[in-house]
């Protein structure tokens, strides 16, 4: 596929965001394109298991969300086949007797609203025409290098193995990689390659071995009593103010000598009215840790801080967890192997075989079944030079990298299955 | 009307309670039982001045409530009438040569939850039917109140006036006395009473000569920047954290030797997810005082956190003022006048002439109206004991306070009408 | 004695503040005056009951404060009876059989620095020389006006009864006032009377019946972990943290619709370097109320506040409460007396019997005290003109105040003598 | 110096611990101990500038501590030659026409309370004998580091050069290590060595090459208005409140994804007593970065968490910034010379030669003033086990490191004289 190729398919899915667990017309789009390179492909119930802990919006979000997709040139069947908001397409060509070798991209869209101002994307006429929604993550550039090497390996003479695609749904703390690892379609991977665009490395620069932070959300609500802010405020307890406390104390836990942390509240609503004093607030916590330690040490002080905030306030809190990412221990062998392979290609310019990025990513539940079923595991980020920070609405990437990735991966892929795994 | 037929039409709208600006099926209601008892009926913008300061919903939503209001009973004509929020009645019935009347009772709903246990309305089956609307403020009862004096003077041979009644939309801080006093209907009227129920007052008492807070909201809108939370936290302004420290310093306000007054955040709505720094974050916020000096004394101090907290967490702050009610200086001879014709009630305990309520009210600007046009003006306050405080979701109150409304402010009008203002 | 020798007398006190518990040279020169006056004085441990709760400074510096007495003119042998901090007198003086009249004024100062600039002690040479210290609540002046009174009442032959002088120590805060009330002294007194300059009250107005808050101090003290700040942060636990966070909130307790409230955290010391995460801290607390149970809604949120603060931060939290003053409930008829006998003198061109001061007395422990025995009892105003807030460091008064105070006294005083308690 | 011998100077140290500027009687023993040894002794003014930007006690503090440390065996004269807290002494000691090699120790303890129990200088009878003073960070080790090695060299006939040592005051963000680098005495050292024991490094390792965090302090003093806490709040502005407020926000500064922060408000003193609105409060901050741009955004923020708190509450607030330590750039070639030296040391198990260590040292401005004169330095941590976190009232180290300090600096010294710097 050319690199135009490549940008006016990831310039299409810029401008048609989905949300996590609603990536309707993107799943729908990339199944059928699948199957038109002679792919087996799966989706739905069949790729990723409803049952684990998950969040999947509302049953009206996900009905108009699949109504939109069918607005926006979604396949009418595929869409039914997902019903519910089982998104995610696993595809599989299987070309002579070499190793199985698994990659995984991600498709889903952030709740940020695309900037206008000043921004490639809107100045190009691809800007996202979904209000309060943008893919400012890449993940439209991942699902375009999914299908870009799916191109790439079906016209491959030479590629002696099996090719698994696996299109993800739901990375942005939803539980997708959870889902689809749980799926059972990762089992027969013998070498599985997890990718990123971006994350601070430039356009140029591949990285393996890389490593994140173990990370956990926490939704948090807090009940209190309402009363009119006037007539009577010693009847009310506020809500509100409780999660104000509860913020300005997460936001300072202290730093831990021994590695990266990271906190935020990223999210709270609470109250109606000006006059009312508010009786419910929700509030949305996220921590970071280099190592599960220093994540446990980040939830255990942003727990106290919320239930010193309830006490304080005479309110009540109920936190519920979301287990978000694990870290997965570096494996330097894989790393380096894949690190090698790449190294020979003509647009890349220097290579890395490890690094640790201050992110977190659910394409740990993919590693882990890999490697827990025999196989070998690793997470690559392919560089691109960025415009505005990641989940920022200025966020843009340099689509030169799109052909670094599905030259990279394509090289990966034939490597392995002429070689083995092991090289 | 008998205290049954009261109750009957105080539960009906009860279970059917409508916000500021889409009192679509309330408005309807009353303005077509006016209009059986002979009044003549107004409506719209006859009777609300559409460009006045202030908060009508938006138009999707205006148009969700008519439509809601149309599916319960309400008549598409009048509704028709009332587009764009324009909801309100004013009736008027002439009866003699006696003095004008006036009587205004209010008729919106909050955005309250109403409660399902041990809760009387809930009991006895018209708990609000619109999830996360209630009537907490009795504005049912007032509504129940006007249409029970309505027929009662249109019955009494003896009355010999003008008597006219002001149904008034949007007083829960949004601007509907403004709009209704900037109607002009007020012009002609020579005395003027505006009624509530409760507030403190118990069952069998009645109060005139009430004095409210100075009272304002600000809506205030915190711009900082997004970022990804892990990978570079250092990029990202969070607007909530900047909104949750403003909100610790308005609530301590310090208080002020010289009287009453009060703060209140009602409401904060920030961020997106949790692991985006949070780039906005809106705040309703609202200050009173038992004076102007008072009033301004805690909105300087709020204003002050607001532009505090935006420089400590460099975001910008933009404050929306919204002025909702002044005092109207207290004249003793008018709410005397009233008190002693109330007091012959057999129903009425206990009167009183003169008293500070904590809370704020915008018939203020009909008051004002009507003495800038000559005439005299007082508000009184029905007694009601009450199950739970006002603005949350277990207010309810004694519903034999309906005949007393109905009683004194018949007697009141009748009065007047025979002796006139002055007596 | 003349407005000359009062202005004198309380200039020279003025300039010499002593804290409470450390009035020795205060106490030794009133003491020497009431015996020259003929008035059988006592002091010290006959006066003050050592055992009740209180607040005394350390050994150390109640030698250095009366060392600095004895430096300043004390008596030595009269601060060696007030030895251990027991400052205080009581003067008596019998005139015939009418009943026994108690006067009680106090004498300590305030840890304020006073100003230099724009201030009239400053200009006239009668600032503070006791750095850190000032008569910045005219407890100079009532020290004035009592030995004013104890000389006007010896050279009136017309007085026909006892009157006794209660000059009080530690009004501050300290516990000097429930000291003195178990002393005994005020068990035979059949009319009492304590006064206050100021407190909002214009020179020439003089108010009886006036009532405080009820008010109550709390010491807490935070117990953390010192860490090094840069090479352990995790190890430690800021003490100092936690009590901003407990300030935050405390300065936040919610307003009460039912009466005055009053809450302020006046005094935190935390910490001991920069690089040294701190584990101890100690703050004062004060909470008041119009009521006892307006005191305790506003204490037990205090005591939340902190609790809150401990567990969000991991330090523990003691809380030492003193109770400062309770409420004395009015008696109109006592009341009344007194403000109709002031009423005819020529330079009081006001009177009022009843009125609530937002402050609290300790003077409440004496009242109490006489009523328990049968007498009567009430708190009077003198009202003076002030240049700045009591507590600041610009406070001053109308020293014309001090006349008025002595005559007002001196008639209630020869009034009561002659006509009894009941007039 | 036999082990025993060093135990015993460190525990007679640590029995008599002197915060920064007051190492009175440290300072006398060394210069004692140095001239009997023969070295050239200087002090006072003669090593350490007394116009660089430093922070000693007030005078009367000084003089005590002077007082203090004769009291406790110090030479009178000498601790007259150092008044003023111009504490710091330097010996050299000249054999043979070799390099000059510098070494450095600081002296100086820290306001930390010692604790009692479980502790091993309490149990073996020599904790702390100054109530608030505790040698919580090593430095009594240090010296006696210093005292052991000037012995060693002293009596090593194969020593052919010059040894300069350099027993540094007030290293404790005190200024000490700024005044001894302008005192022009490390000026014709030709390789220079800092040492510390302890920061994370086990008994048997020693780490040359540390780096440290770029830091800085600031004092900061806020002024507001004091009034009477009960009788008039809305007069008074919480400079107390402000500051409680800065903490707050100053602890909440977001990490940065490229390297170390650290912030920590180590110090508030505000207000005087419960029922008075503080008027002043004086806080210590200190911030670190791993960089001089992490340093300065994280004191960036500090600054605007400051004016954001001052605005809120209507004060005034003065930063004062104390510079404490810059980062010394990485220099390998010297680094690994030493580490090379040391590695053949028996009782040293493992060396490294390069490490970041996230404290700060003013010993940078040591190293900096040699390099600038053409010599080479580096800073050497000599591992030591620990009881407790540095700056911990638990804190204490393995004594075993004291003669593994000695022995690794003598053999550098040794090595450098015979072999010159570049080996």
């Amino acid at each position: 596929m050319s690199s135009e190729a490549l940008s006016r398919i990831r310039r299409d899915l810029h401008a048609h965001p989905e949300r996590g667990w609603c990536e309707f017309r993107t799943s729908s789009l990339v199944a059928d394109r699948l199957d038109e390179l002679g792919f087996e492909v799966r989706v739905g119930p069949d790729v990723v298991d409803p049952t684990t802990e998950a969040r999947r919006p509302e049953p009206a979000e996900l009905e108009r969300a699949a109504q939109r997709a069918v607005g926006e040139g979604a396949d009418p069947d595929l869409v039914e086949r997902m019903a519910g908001g089982l998104t995610g397409v696993v595809g599989s060509l299987e070309r002579g007797g070499g190793p199985t070798v698994g990659v995984r991209v991600d498709m889903d869209a952030l709740p940020v609203e695309e900037a206008q101002d000043d921004h490639l994307p809107a100045d190009e006429g691809f800007r996202s025409t979904h209000a309060g929604e943008m893919h400012a993550c890449a993940h439209d550039g991942h699902t375009a290098i999914g299908l870009g090497l799916a191109e790439r390996v079906a016209s491959d003479e030479g590629f002696d193995g099996t090719l698994k695609l696996f299109f993800q749904p739901a990375e942005e703390g939803l539980g997708g990689g959870r889902a689809m690892a749980a799926g059972g379609e990762l089992d027969d991977v013998d070498a599985f390659v997890a990718i990123h665009l971006g994350l601070g490395v430039p356009t140029g620069t591949v990285v393996s071995g890389v490593e994140f932070l173990t990370a956990g959300a926490m939704d948090v609500t807090f009940g209190g009593r309402s009363a009119h802010a006037a007539a009577a405020p010693e009847e009310g307890a506020s809500a509100l103010h409780a999660a104000a406390s509860a913020t300005c104390a997460i936001q300072a836990i202290p730093r831990h000598s021994e590695g990266i942390t990271r906190v935020n509240v990223g999210r709270l609503d609470a109250g109606t009215a000006s006059n009312v004093i508010p009786e419910r607030a929700v509030m949305e916590v996220e921590v970071r840790g280099e190592s599960d330690a220093l994540y446990e040490y980040a939830r255990e002080r942003a727990i106290r801080a919320i239930e010193g905030a309830a006490h304080t306030h005479g309110v009540s809190a109920e936190i519920e967890r979301r287990a978000r990412a694990v870290s997965v221990p570096h494996r330097p062998a894989f790393a380096e192997r894949v690190a090698e392979v790449v190294s020979v290609i003509e647009t890349v310019e220097h290579v890395e075989s490890h690094r640790l990025v201050s992110g977190s990513e659910d394409a740990c539940f993919l590693q882990r079944r890999v490697r827990d079923h025999g196989g070998e595991a690793t997470y690559v980020v392919v560089g691109a030079d960025l415009a505005g920070p990641h989940h920022a609405g200025t966020f843009d990437f340099d689509e030169r990298a799109l052909s670094i990735g599905v030259d990279a991966l394509a090289r990966v892929a034939r490597e392995i299955a002429s070689e083995g795994v092991e090289g």
